[in-house]
């Protein structure tokens, strides 16, 4: 059997799993429910309802920063969509995809045990962070809340890191916690958010929920959401927003490049061109470059 | 109608109230679940399935401090039960009651608007900590997961903390957020654990549970823990393993009055008496000492 | 001569020696300046120009919180008045009085060098905090900036700290840095706010401001301001709100007596008494308390 | 056998346990050592070759505030001396008494049965905090380093805590560590100085050092040092600068009484009269009234 | 026109706007107040009276390190001079240049109205972060006061950032405060020390004043001081200090080169050679490798 | 006299001189207790009785990362044998080498006397950083316990640096502390490990002890340990369990490496081959690969 095949294969083993698998959970989310929260999502879903931006949004995705969705959502109220004060593994790479989110708490055995009994009553190992991990789909960045915690709170070492980068495709990483074997994934070409490393393993804690909405620090992260981690810090967009968020960087990035051309004539004071240009011939020039640019790269 | 009468059909109404309510959160346990989540409660329960530790063992519980928790639960399997780094309103009075637990998370737009839907059309007006609050049963510390938010992170000013004393028969707050009108609180007589005091009122964040698990700092709790707090932060302490704990903190009390009077003798060093007697006439001397004094506690 | 009229001409002493000082300094404000920056000032004004709230809102303000400022300063514009993380030396004792401000700089020799030859110049001395201290006038809070500084950054000890009590009439102390002689202080019944409290004396800083406008953690501080301390933190009022704000705290103590009122009569759920009733003829009960308690107010 | 008689035979028998158990730790000073570290001290030693300051002076001490050590350390060199970050048992109950060290390393198991098979061998126990603690004196403060550790950092609870004070007779403790049993503390009345409260008992460490030099923060402290703890922090006094410091803090004691005594009278500015007089007729007031005061004093 | 002429022009045109700017401002030093300040300065100055060290001297200043200034300027006096804890955008690229200051404060509406209504009175437009940019000259450090905010403490974005690396000429950026478009910004090449990354807007302050003395952490920074930033931190250095420490930065290079040939060698100890050779002989050496190479670095 | 005659020599006198500057420091262990303290080490030992694991374990060790350390260390009972937190010179290069400790604690007069007399007695120099420095040997790392401190805990700057390197033959350094001339050590290629960057020189601590049991964070760490530092931390491991470790390091490397083949193959989910495989047919394939990978590396 060629990779394609099994590949397509097991995606659906999976899509077979999941609801299974739900019911082994703390915190679920149905299908119904998923579409409910996020019934504003223009995209088609995942058979689990996950929204799924589409592959060709994405790739355009890789263009922007965080100031360019920062200039949009807020002003839409999604004021807490935006967190900071990670690790950054590759600041250079670009991180781009669709939140896979799994949830996690301090142990404690009562609960543990119904769990695992769940678990085993529907035929499923001991759930885990690879009961998670095995679900990734291509495009997917892995959004993990593990409450910050460093020794023990590592979602994966080297080897599962190797694994959800072929998985996803070179997808991603968000942990509100930590990872461990940083000298082999440094050597790895997949972009990670984190707050620490550890030699430690994962430990002292139990999955309490895949695919419903999380919390990395101060922002609700829905399943679907696209994410993009810059040299700053992450940001979590609402599916509904991606297209208008899209074409608004369109605008900035004509903008920057005429801005930069206007200052490299040496002729202007940074205000007279900068934020917008106050001289209406200034004005008209750029609004016909912006309009000819635009038409540019919308034929693309 | 005399307040006793009116606080009874109110419980009934909230009774009704609660499963509705349950409909319009993110995050809900039917009561199936938590039964099922709290299988090995040995008490009864409220209507809503959430464990009720008997008011006769709450009293007991005034005596116990966090060491003498610290001495069972660790050895149970239960090492994520205690908290600390809190603010303390009233350090000399010990908090105890029964969980009642609440979650916010970060507001967002599209999944508040969807909330407020479910709620509206269950006839109820916005969902907010007052929600919640006018839930509290008599007994009962409101245990709140604000994720640390100090600015906005305001479960209660000094009317609402005045309606909790009321309504819980001074039970009691824990909130990993931060309370307002500390000056007015400061006057009252309900214990309460906070990580700041800011004069906002609280904000930017949504209701997404009630009576569901919560994280405090590193600990899971249930609805319906046993909540006991002292000098030096919280524990959270299972149904099942509320007798157990008390019981042991009966022979800790006693060995300490015993291990004090030997000390006051002046005739002995620390080692010959604590953390047991080595010389075996003393061991005797303690170990009829300790039956006695049972005997004498149990007749109580 | 006794102390009344004494102290009546060292005022006058200070009001010739202020323009002197003002001449040795970095910073300085010239009386029309001061008078241009806070020109919507209502009330009258010491002869540098520096407003002077009248000692009859000074006595009123002493029933307010922190709480009520926060109510009606920010829908004002002013959303930067309020700053907490100090030291409360009496948590019990409101803070209240007009700002007097002092700013201090780490040294610099050069600079340090040429601010002394004016001071001699002028025939004064080293300048300090003293000479600043000097200045103070009954009802002032010395507010002193002196950037977070630990060792070395101590305003006063327990002796100054004794002159200023006795000077301002328990008037207090804000200051972005330390005091030393805690012990001493301790004793002493002024209220005080600070970052630290550290053994050393001040050093290694220069006296770079007198009544020039100040940062306070977030706060831009206005000589004249209003200084309001309760148990959270510090509040900076502008002399032109000072009305208004208090009038509203009237409106929000008789809003919270009716509250609690109800509260006790146990008939009600917090939400139908707070933040205002919804049912009509409550909200007519309320409406005609606040009526009747604001007469008997205003009539004292 | 009466108490104080069996206090003097378990006296004599710990001065013969001392140089035993010595041999048993990582670090140790021989007498000989300790003399030539100490070799300045004017006073009396303990057999071990502590410096014993007198307890007239440890009396005198109680008077004493950490500024009018600050006043005489630094210019004699010691400028490292003193350390704050404490939290503080009692506020206003000051700590006075000699310096006796214990040093904690954490634990590693090769280590670790050296010195237990050093202590079997030589027919002691199993080396612990109790070790140490059986050896305290009246007068002692126990001054430990746990390298602040929190969690297992506990190096007493209420039962130790009670011994301490009854062995000392209210001398105190001082611990770069923590507490565990705040509550049981709280209600003893004997000085202590901590980092943290936690319930955990201590563990994960081992005894490497009695009566040697430690490190608490910044300060290099030495057995028999005269530790010093008010509302800031604790200085640790060398004994040869006992004698001077004290009677420096008379001098500053009846120059803060004259300074207020001429505050109270209303007539001068701050700097008129503080730091010191600058008027001539003032400044012989002060001198004669400082002569005429440290006569009384002492004469008692 | 081309380039340079228009430079020159918008040179002139700034020299004449500052005043009018300064007038506009909440504090200001006259042309007449900087020169008596900074009466040291041995160089040329600007038309305001900024002290211009010779574009000579920068060069020089391209080849030292903070150590070396250190090893200077506390024994001037000058202790208070370095500052670090910045994130560093290019940590191999040394920055160097003249300080022009500008002071930010929380913004206050009373205040901010002044300013703005004396702005505008002069033909002036918003007093904000561009009017101060547009200001600067080539061979300037731009040195912000943001006092460390974070979110709208972006001194600048992308855009504004390559407008100052094209006016100063690579000089570079020192903000105790922010930045935004980090990922921009990476790829441009001028050095900038700043403490957060953040993707809001400059929001919620008020320009306080320009080429003024500023706080930068523990610095007090006046503006033509020479800005020194390497792999650990920046130093300001005092004009009338920069020929000596560049003086004493060459024996230093010197006095490392003939260490290392010597440590190369193999035959010494460190202390035979470092701080200074002990040997007669090696000292002589030394000496005349020194004079040597002094002369060989003044020809050039 | 060429290089290694001379180093040999010198390495004979400072074996020479070793004992001697025992005798001049606080804190010292002889070689007996030295050897006693390590007596599990299997290897040769230096002239000073500190452990000497062999150069071709080091080499080994070149290959491990902190992972593999934690794999071993924590189930033999050390615990405490990790810690991080460091700033890391150069990520990408393994720290290995021999532990040569050395402990540094806050100046006081008395005591530094005291040592300095005893070192001139013995016609040593002045104790300090260098005299420790001077004992390093091939293949040492050297270990500093500065207790943290930033300002004058700058261990060396660039020209001990590069002395060090070159005595150690690349071994390196730990400083719990800062070091200084961060520019300079840059470019060096040793690795490094260290709290700090400060261009202060070494000050107000004194030596007080060489190659004795030091603490860094929570480590104690013993004189021949071997060092491992990679992207993470360092680890501390006993010479007891140095081919333990390795032995169990390669066997690590080899499942990472089929685990990887098996990912890249695309057919299994990351739980059906790792922690280890299920099917029994993949588990013996495994076996086999190991057997056979296990037999080539240790032909090496």
């Amino acid at each position: 059997m060629n990779r394609m095949t099994s590949l397509a294969v097991s995606v659906c083993a999976l899509a077979l799993l999941a609801p299974t698998l739900a019911q082994a959970q703390l915190f679920t989310l149905t299908k119904e429910q998923l579409i409910e929260y996020t019934a504003q999502n223009p995209f088609e879903r995942f058979p689990d309802g996950r929204p799924k931006v589409p592959d060709a949004l994405i790739e355009r995705a890789r263009g922007m920063s965080a100031e360019e969705v920062w200039a949009v959502l807020p002003g839409k109220g999604f004021r807490n969509q935006y967190e900071d004060g990670f690790q950054i593994l590759h600041p250079g790479k670009k991180l781009v995809g669709r939140a896979f989110t799994v949830q996690f708490m301090p142990v404690r055995p009562d609960i543990d045990s119904v769990l695992n009994s769940q678990a085993q009553a529907k035929g499923l190992g001991r759930l885990n962070n690879q009961a998670a991990i095995d679900m990734l789909q291509p495009g997917d960045v892995l959004v993990v809340d593990l409450f910050g915690k460093t020794d023990g709170g590592t979602i994966v070492g080297d080897n599962l890191f190797y694994y959800i980068m072929k998985t996803t495709k070179t997808g991603g990483l968000v942990v509100d916690g930590s990872i461990r074997d940083l000298e082999g994934i440094s050597a790895m070409d997949m972009p990670a958010y984190f707050r620490h490393a550890h030699p430690s393993a994962i430990a002292n804690v139990m999955l309490t929920g895949i695919n419903i909405p999380v919390r990395i620090g101060n922002v609700t992260v829905m399943p679907g959401d696209l994410v993009l981690g810059d040299h700053e810090g992450v940001y979590f967009i609402p599916p509904q927003l991606v297209t208008q968020v899209l074409d608004q960087a369109d605008v900035t990035h004509i903008h920057d490049e005429w801005t930069r051309k206007k200052f490299d004539e040496g002729k202007y004071k940074s205000s007279e061109i900068y934020g917008s240009p106050r001289d209406p011939a200034l004005k008209k020039e750029y609004e016909d470059y912006l309009k000819k640019r635009l038409e540019e790269i919308r034929k693309k």
